[in-house]
């Protein structure tokens, strides 16, 4: 054997000796950790909900196993089989690695490597997808968002059968799919990387846990604090509207977890996109927690991720639906894989809340590493407590300054309402300041409209933003808000939008009887000022709790204002004298009105509107202070919409010509009930005889609610000082009121 | 002592001889035998199910009678309050009952005398009901009909503290107001009490029931027998439309019984009101059976009152909602209280049959008497089988002889076709001969509308009928079925349509995969034969079982057809070229087109129109044959209807002028799914390429089925011979086919 014969033989010895040692001493597993599978293989068979999972997930593998490996050239826009094949496919490699991990069996392991080949051998030459639409254009999927999710999914199966792969195919894999596919989503993608935006959350994740499994310190870094050059102007705006680059902000895993996040956890596009973030955030932190302890990414910002977990799971209805403020689709839950992540990285790694052990239930799943276990041990040993949604104020803004979000719950969520102060959402969010949903359990009561799109269905504009997204679902009128001339909150221009927000006046929750939120917006419309109040109130001489809605307006100049009411159901009965017109035509021509058709429409005589309806078994009222030459109109979504995008809901709107300041007084009561079984209508009748002002002025504002007994509570909110302790006196009509702080509700006796 | 005193008290004691005597020997109890009293209190403790509705009862009525008794001077329509205090009143009378009967706790026994006391005082003097609209005024309530109910359940109170009662109390009840209450219902409202009608069938269960209680033969014979005289004229008719007399019909219970169900058990008013009318039937049945054995009620017409409980069972949904046919409110369901009643019986006096405890555990209560203990402790005992609702075909008409209503089912419920072919159902009937609606699990796919009234809701024109019920839900383009030349079946006229029915061709559900019911109509249109074949067909290149309709109209001049079909959900595509009007219209000014927008309007270009939607997480598509110059509209129902009366739902109807001799081909195919929660669109596309009619004469309908992978199934019908056995042969376009019985798929391999 010749000299350098000897020397090659032992460096190639050296090289596997380190990479062994490596291997041994800091490979703890990305995700699965070796301490965890050692754990979770002891207790197999003894932690029901988690072999329920195992099971489950084994089963759908085999199945997949059983029909073979299909990576197709990709084609396809979101709901085409291309894309949908590509995304069956990462979250089949994931699995197929857990189940390698856990189970040992090889066939597992050969089905991840065989998949990573074939996308190996496509990939080298892979051109961009043919569909142009995106900003980013991925390879295998139209937008570098999902080559994200490709990877982000990749890159823990790549870890599961890391040490069991021969070293040189874990070069072939890195050097011609790993590598270039993390350089393509960052380096030839910085529009998409370096903003902050859920979309470079996904992209820093698949960089960084690749990078992880890789062991590459430049991925890892790059993934942490963004690329460092990135090209980009500052007010650059991708395709849907939203900025690529702001000025200060910073880049990357830190920027994205420090930017959109409140100190209160609450995600600045709201709780849809939320749930779609939260994916990327905590399976990278989890797997930063393992490889980085150093880095501290779960105690980052005073623990923000984790305290989002608990943001998120209260920002659902009683189903477990996500309020779909801002673009978010109705239907998205707590359900959600990515909430299963979620919930069970923050019951392993926070204190154990024996309250999220409720929603695993709920979930009927687990995760199948440390966390997951931990969970399913948790709910076998009876832990598990319930997870009770509480009235709760969140800020909005990296330092909570920028508005915010308002939740108040009465009952075990019987009415909630929702209540939207925020900032402007970054690109998903709606002009529609002040604006109110409305839901009593799990059904809707007040609407907000949610997105105009088919997440995934192809038929509609391949599963894309629809035009009549910006053309309806981010216009002022498709709100419960008020609107200003017929035109949207800031022009409905997002440069204007996205650098304001409302500001909170006050939030009180601690007499569950009587619970307010107020808040103010003052650049909507310049020159205007907006104050909204609305009480949730259980008083005594009411069957339910209901809602006190007043909304001031005051202006410099005189203004015709528009304020709907999103309702669903049946019209029962009104006091209104409307006509409906021989023909429906467009409420208007632009900033939403058009996609409005008028159905109704009268003058108000009455000092109050009432206005009845049934839905869903229960029956709602809705009662207005009526101000002369006052209007109504009723009206149904889906006009000048051709293609059929939108939903044929309906609405109330009550229009007030003429006015510089203004009022509007609405009690929205729930009552009652019927069910088709017994065909019995209980108490189907409002309980309000009549809502009238008895003063609004720059100092206060006060209503009197008389009941059809004869009974009358006065409200009375503070327009100025809204200091808690403050003692306020104020006579009205010879009666001399007294209170403290910045409203009260006088209950009749 | 005179003699004549002596004689007095010698007959003031033989009447109590007489009457204990009576009392000892005859009367067994009108609905709780004493054998069953004596059994279930022996089993108090055992019987779960029976256990925990006794409770519920206990509680409700326990709660009621710490709230003290009202018997309000009569005032209101169905949904004001008096009216829904004298429901209540009666059904707390006989539950109050049936707990002294079980529970031997006097309190209930005095809540009963002294509710009935109040009334007699009332009753005396109350005149009739002030509200004058129904053609059989009440005096407790404002018709007859609700009177009727009262003395039902008042009965049965009255039964239980018979014995307990002083039989000075009792004389003075009876007097004051059992018999004077009788009469008002029967002698003072024949036009009520003398038709077969379940107005009818609830007086003459009333009446027979207080008169079985106070063993008054003379109240049991107008029960059984009905009014002598009558003094009704041929052809009269009630405030409904439907005749009050018809020309050889008797009266009374056994009329009713014999009249309206046909020997299958159908009830020719259809199931919402068979539920209705199943209660007195039933009930009334059940005294009968215990105290005049002797007249068989149970056996008669070959058990039909029994079979008619499996009927109306099957004629629901998988949530166990009754399909709306004719004036059916939806949402009722076999969770009714009649519909316990119904099952409770059926079980006891019927077979046994296993099958009706599946759905008494549904119903989650049973009633508290000898039948509702045998189901409770057939449950206990774990004899349950599950109620599996299969394809059947039921007869209407006295005979079985006036067509019908056939039920295809395909898997366990996954898709349910409701073909209606059936009589006119008495004055509930709607004008839709050959009409269908679909169903998907408890999901309607394609709807019946159902009735324009919300029952019992007094906004809603007191809680009656609603205009639109006549000008909408009657009509025959508010139906799944053909319109011709905008006019609706028999002209809309009730004098027209009760003197026909539509005739079945064949029914066959022998094979699972090919279900097929074919049916004609000569009547509709004077001059035309309309014939309908719709067949539910599983073939394994589809992923779920589809129909296909072949609607046939054979006229001796030209006309134009509407063929309406009422989806529901979200658009998402479609290949017509359609127009979108700048302004909606209505379609048209009578027989139901006025309250039709039209939304949309196109002419047909391609072979085939195909039609796609999703809704409820399932996506369907509408494939027709098209033919040059046929148009199509999408309209909305809603038009003329200010006070919001009607649903705003939406239709496709197919239009087709200067057609004598036409064929309207579809296919609705279900496919697919798609759920928000994991966004992921699941087979969205039809799998059809091409449906083309391949023949279409005098003697056979063929169509060919092509699916987007290229294969073709051809369906033929034969147009005449409809002959089991028949072979025949046909060859279409160089073809040869040869097939036996009146129709045949033949599957693509």
């Amino acid at each position: 054997m010749k000299p350098s014969m000897i020397i090659s033989l032992l460096l190639v010895a050296f090289n596997l000796i380190v990479m062994t040692a490596c291997n041994a001493s800091e490979r703890s597993g990305l995700i699965l950790t070796k301490e965890g599978i050692t754990k979770i293989q002891a207790n197999l068979g003894k932690t029901p909900l988690f072999d329920t999972t195992l099971q489950r997930l084994k089963q759908e593998v085999d199945a997949e196993i059983a029909k073979g490996i299909d990576t197709p050239i990709p084609r396809d826009f979101s709901g085409g089989y291309t894309h949908q094949r590509h995304k069956a496919n990462f979250f089949l490699l994931q699995k197929a690695g857990v189940l390698f991990q856990i189970l040992e069996d090889e066939k597992y392991a050969n089905y991840v490597r065989d998949m990573f080949f074939q996308y190996e051998a496509m990939y080298k030459e892979l051109p961009l997808h043919p569909q142009t639409r995106s900003y980013a254009r991925g390879k295998l999927f139209w937008q570098s968002l999902n080559d994200s999710n490709w990877l982000v999914y990749a890159a823990q199966a790549y870890d599961a059968i890391y040490e069991w792969l021969p070293a040189e195919e874990r070069t072939t894999l890195e050097r011609n799919l790993f590598r270039p596919f993390a350089d393509h989503i960052s380096i030839d993608s910085p529009q998409f990387f370096n903003r902050v935006h859920n979309h470079s959350t996904w992209g820093a994740a698949a960089v960084g846990m690749i990078g992880l499994v890789m062991q590459d310190e430049e991925l890892i870094e790059r993934a942490l604090y963004g690329l460092k050059e990135d090209g980009l102007e500052i007010g650059a705006k991708d395709d849907d509207g939203g900025f690529l680059k702001v000025e200060g902000q910073g880049a990357g895993f830190f920027a994205n977890l420090n930017e959109p996040f409140s100190p209160d956890g609450y995600y600045t596009e709201g709780p849809y996109y939320q749930r779609y973030a939260m994916y990327p955030f905590l399976v990278f932190a989890q797997a930063l927690n393992n490889a980085r302890p150093d880095l501290g990414v779960l105690e980052y910002k005073n623990g923000v991720l984790l305290k989002a977990v608990d943001v998120l799971l209260n920002l659902s209805d009683a189903d477990g639906d996500f309020f779909p403020i801002n673009d978010g689709q109705k239907g998205m839950s707590y359900h959600n894989d990515a909430v299963v992540t979620a919930v069970n990285i923050a019951y392993y790694y926070g204190n154990k809340d024996p309250r999220l052990l409720s929603i695993a239930q709920e979930q009927g799943r687990v995760l199948l590493d440390d966390t997951g276990y931990a969970v399913a041990a948790g709910i076998r040993d009876g832990l598990t407590k319930k997870f009770t949604k509480g009235s709760v104020n969140y800020s909005d803004g990296a330092d909570g300054d920028e508005g915010g979000l308002g939740l108040i719950r009465y009952g075990d969520e019987d009415l909630t309402l929702l209540f939207k102060y925020s900032a402007q959402g970054l690109s998903h969010g709606h002009y529609d300041k002040l604006s109110f949903s409305l839901y009593g359990q799990g059904d809707e009561i007040m609407q907000d409209y949610g997105l105009a799109r088919f997440v995934n269905i192809e038929q509609k504009g391949g599963g894309n933003y629809l035009p009549e997204n910006k053309t309806w679902a981010k216009q002022t009128i498709a709100h419960n808000t008020l609107v200003q001339n017929k035109g949207s909150h800031f022009g409905g221009k997002y440069e204007i939008g996205s650098q304001h927000h409302s500001d909170l006046r006050f939030f009180d929750a601690s007499n569950k009887n009587v619970q307010v939120i107020s808040a103010r917006e003052e650049n909507a419309y310049p020159g205007t000022v907006m104050q909204r109040t609305m009480a949730v109130i259980k008083d005594d001489a009411f069957e339910k709790a209901f809602v006190l809605d007043l909304f001031k307006a005051s202006a410099e100049t005189k203004n015709q204002y528009d304020l709907p009411f999103y309702y669903f159901g049946q019209i029962l009965k009104s006091n209104l004298d409307y006509k409906v017109p021989e023909s429906l035509k467009p409420l208007g021509e632009k900033s939403g009105y058009q996609h409005l058709y008028l159905e109704a429409e009268g003058k108000v005589g009455a000092n109050n509107t009432q206005f009845s309806w049934l839905d869903n078994g229960k029956f709602y009222t809705l009662t207005t202070v009526a101000e002369k030459g006052d209007e109504v109109q009723l009206a149904r979504i889906g006009a000048n919409d051709p293609a059929y995008n939108l939903r044929r809901d309906p609405a109330i709107i009550f229009k007030r010509a003429e006015a510089k300041e203004t009022l509007f007084a609405s009690i929205i009561e729930p009552h009652g009930s019927y069910t088709p079984v017994s065909e019995s209508a209980v108490n189907s009748n409002s309980n309000i005889a009549e809502l009238r002002v008895l003063q609004d002025d720059e100092n206060y504002t006060a209503v009197s609610i008389k009941t059809v007994k004869g009974s009358t509570s006065i409200f009375i909110v503070s327009n100025k000082n809204i200091e808690a302790l403050t003692t306020h006196n104020l006579d009205i009509n010879g009666q001399a009121y007294s209170w403290s702080g910045p409203f009260h509700y006088f209950q009749s006796k």
